[in-house]
């Protein structure tokens, strides 16, 4: 299929870009940038040199994109996404949202925490979480794929969740990030000197992943979820490491447990499911769809950890939305996403 | 005062030599080593370089070591410093243990958690948090210096359990560290080509320094406390960040929680409190003995959520035992504790 | 074609692996370890979860391996591949040897650097650079795959070398390389806390891979080229730089050079001239079998300064050992090397 | 003495107040910023808490500063200092620049690299290598604090370039440095996720810290020298390593390259001989003052190679210019500089 990417330079456009050079049905028509329009993309990622030589395109000439592409990836801030899904719906293209526009059912939600009016709240977007949602994704227009933390927050509590093993006031989830998920804006908090030997906490009670997770959680439950989530950076590019926590109901036994998360995920390929008292490591993901998941049960505090790796851009943003390509392009699901981890 | 310190050759020995260098009350008498006696410190240690170059002394000089020195540093695995403390008990000899062995005042809990039996159960050992047990310190025989996560975690907790303010079966710590804190003994998993790029947890639910932080705070509830505990693993040299969770009691304002902090610690030097809202960063305490607090209220969900971020080799290891020491010979606690962090 | 790993389980074998997981051609049969035979290969690498589930055999079935298999890749410590490769001399299998056995034409130099005998010093092993050696590596029974350094350095010189532009006394061969390149063995050096933040030389004037430089260059000259060498450790898991310096003879003016990198490499897919006043930079190539070349003239001492990046397991090591196997059975040569390099 | 920092929130002036808040006889009276006056300096960095907490004032209260002050460091980019130096000259005050304006004898080569007119050409500056230039520092009122890169290269090759012990046509000098040498400023090159696991070289050949290490060399020789100068960044935020290549001149033994370093630093406190052979490695140095050296022979081709660790924010910058301080105001010239350095 045709597929252009709006707004190409951000690290999730230039993670699109790698994982679809090796997808054998999908054509690359335009990439845009607003404030670099003209420049040829291997001049701003030197490392796609014999890969891509397009020049950017402006979204001025978005009617022509739209004419000429089946799918647009949105790889914008917060904001955009909106406007153009608004534009281009009704024309047969279909849209991939890596942003937060169309991630909320309830767009009061949406304007709550981004604080902007939702200018297309009658979108029926479908949730991109795949593994979760995708049979809807399947006939979907428009996708709002989920945020790095959140797509590995939830992927570890669901089971749980979905088969009432916990006490859903407990719930915590403390994630560390390697610092492309902040973006490739320039930061003095990402500039090497200070990023480096350093981990801090950011964001404590007010991430906007937050009421992401909820959401998903609260579908699952059938009731109302609230968390604690607590974002920290760490000195390294690319991977989460989200470890949750919660308190186990009376009389949930440690099979029950693992019951649980082989009768959700036993069958899906991008879950690698390292079993109770397995150890995932961001290391083993990178590069790859994977969400690696162990859980762990603490008999002494009642409590079940559970800890998930993935790769922020990969699982977390581009390689999930190559995922959703393929089930709304009736391609096999793992269709661009075969390569193996890249370790050490 | 004299100074030996048994088992110099690991990175506490190593830190213990570089904040003494900087003491002017602390004269270094023995450096032992049992696997490289007879070996100069500044061939192990090319940086220490016209600060030592003393010649490693074997244990088996234990008396003579005894007779010169005013002080003992104990700086080797769990096991051996029980061994020596019962030897020279009664000598005349302080000794600052940096191990694990008289930390407990419960040596059931020790032979529990360490699996060996303890050969010195009536040592009247002080527990060495400087800050909550200074005046026990003063005039102890024996110091037991805490453990690098332990030291983080009570820190932040003290203020919240002493007053009650929280419920205490809902503690989550979440601990992250740099490498130095495993030690320099070879291991795959502290390989460079394994650990760059790379976060994982580590002993779920079956850390060692989860009784420690639990003995501390439950003397200052007065009332048993069991917490989840879990440990990470960071791309770096140094640093330890201590994330810890709990639930607010019923009616706990943010600013009875602000005057539990200062009322604690407003007049402790080593601990800088950044206030509540406030993001401490290992980076900001690399190479110093402060330990630095912010905390945070979530409204949403009813938790306190307190960071706190140290040197792990520093605060959490040599930094404090040198504090212990000024302590215990009637010095001004920071003699030797000046230098400012190591930025950026 | 039917592949075995003869040591699957260092750093040099698990990229092959990675690598062959997305080759189409490419069956595995046999992966061998001695120390850890009857150990499935996801165990020791977590990140193969998906890919291999193989158990490692042993050596001493190399008889049944040879049968079964169409090549042979070893990946060994120099000195065994020279007995495993007489062994099975005859036998039909070919042979890839990622180590040093099979690099010297003149076995004295292997003799010398290694201070080893050569037990197969008949073979006729052609060294595999394959953009210089290509003919030969067509018809090979035993290619002798160049290290990593070597490929950085032999690469960025041969233009000049083999077009008589530089005064050949005048070499010196500085390179940076991340630390896989030492292997997955323990090692104080390579222990996290010791090499982070940290960069040194080592092996001055010694390092093995300098005679095989010399090798290839003095062919190229037509006479014998020595040359300096200094391998430095840096920071990161992958990837060399190597920075090369020469003078340049008079009258060869900044086209001449120009003109002798792109008449050499200007058909090469896996060698990306990126031109006078260049910056070729290590993570433009990580996970590819990319080398990236720049060249400066420095007018005012009148050098050329030539600097190549290359990722040290692949173009150093597994990339072009499939880039070799690719061209021994007439395969594309770009056969399962297409991925893009992973960046950020 | 009362000392003023002119451009105290960049790393050297960040970096002298670290040092300087262990030097007995310095008292800070000002903080210059332009960007921030007004701003308390621990509110810029945090990790200066309960060191200092001045407000930082604007360079328009120059006269005050001058009024109050005994010696003024100026940290500000190339082109500020000599405009301060000019206005305060007869004033005195005594002044170290940390920049480039007062380091060269012959303002027209600083006019030909800097590319601006030098508007204090009649300055009588002292070019602030302490080992080479003591005696002139001691009586100095203005001090040209040398470049980071510029002492490590200087340092290295003194010894043979003073005793014409090498060809002074052969030098090459490869450098690696760590990113907190560029500076605070946000630049792409230096955000963490492109900085990380990535080494390159960048300005080859043009790198002003060239004639600077020319002016030094041609000095010592006693006719003009010219150098291959290379910096490159690596994936670290402190350290400089800096390896020089140069030919032996015909007859020149080992043991007289020995002599020639130990007599010319034999007694330097500051210049620690790692001896012939040695391996020098930045963090050895970190945050430390100290210069190590190392030198090898390389018998197969007659070159020397040299190599230097410092930090380059200590002995390339902050921690050198302490010494000029030490030296010009009669004080023992470790005064302040006395901590070990920071490892691991």
């Amino acid at each position: 299929m045709r597929v252009s990417i709006i707004g190409a330079t951000g690290y999730t456009g230039e993670e699109l870009l790698r994982i679809l050079a090796n997808h054998p049905a999908a054509e690359i028509k335009y990439l845009t940038s607003e404030s670099q329009t003209g420049a040829k993309i291997d001049s701003i990622y030197p490392h796609f040199n014999h890969f891509y030589d397009q020049a950017l395109v402006n979204l001025a000439d978005l009617d022509k994109i739209v004419a000429d592409s089946d799918v647009l990836f949105i790889a914008l801030p917060h904001g955009h996404a909106m406007e153009i899904g608004k534009k281009v719906s009704g024309q047969g293209v279909k849209v991939i949202d890596l942003g937060a526009d169309y991630r909320f059912k309830d767009t009061a939600v949406y304007e709550k925490w981004y604080k902007i009016p939702h200018v297309h709240p009658d979108a029926k977007a479908v949730y991109g979480l795949t593994e979760l949602y995708r049979e809807a994704v399947r006939t979907a227009d428009i996708v709002a794929n989920p945020g790095c933390y959140t797509t590995a927050s939830i992927l570890t509590l669901a089971p749980l969740v979905k088969n009432k093993l916990i006490d859903l006031t407990s719930i915590v989830v403390d994630a560390k990030s390697g610092i492309s998920g902040a973006g490739r804006g320039l930061n003095l908090t990402h500039h090497l000197p200070e990023a480096f030997e350093n981990v801090k906490a950011y964001n404590i009670a007010g991430h906007r992943h937050t009421p992401e997770i909820e959401q998903a959680l609260s579908e699952l439950a059938g009731s109302q979820v609230v968390i604690s989530f607590t974002p920290h950076l760490i000195p390294m590019s690319r991977g989460i490491l989200s470890t949750c926590y919660a308190r186990l109901l009376d009389g949930v036994t440690a099979s029950v447990v693992d019951e649980a998360f082989h009768a959700l995920y036993g069958q899906e390929y991008f879950i690698r499911l390292l079993g109770r008292g397995g150890y995932p490591a961001t290391k083993n993901t990178r590069g790859s769809n994977f969400c690696d998941l162990g859980w762990h049960i603490d008999t002494r505090t009642g409590r079940v950890i559970v800890v998930a790796a993935i790769d922020n851009l990969v699982k977390g943003a581009a390689g999930q939305a190559v995922q959703n390509l393929n089930v709304m392009f009736g391609l096999e699901e793992r269709t661009g996403l075969t390569q193996a981890p890249l370790y050490p």
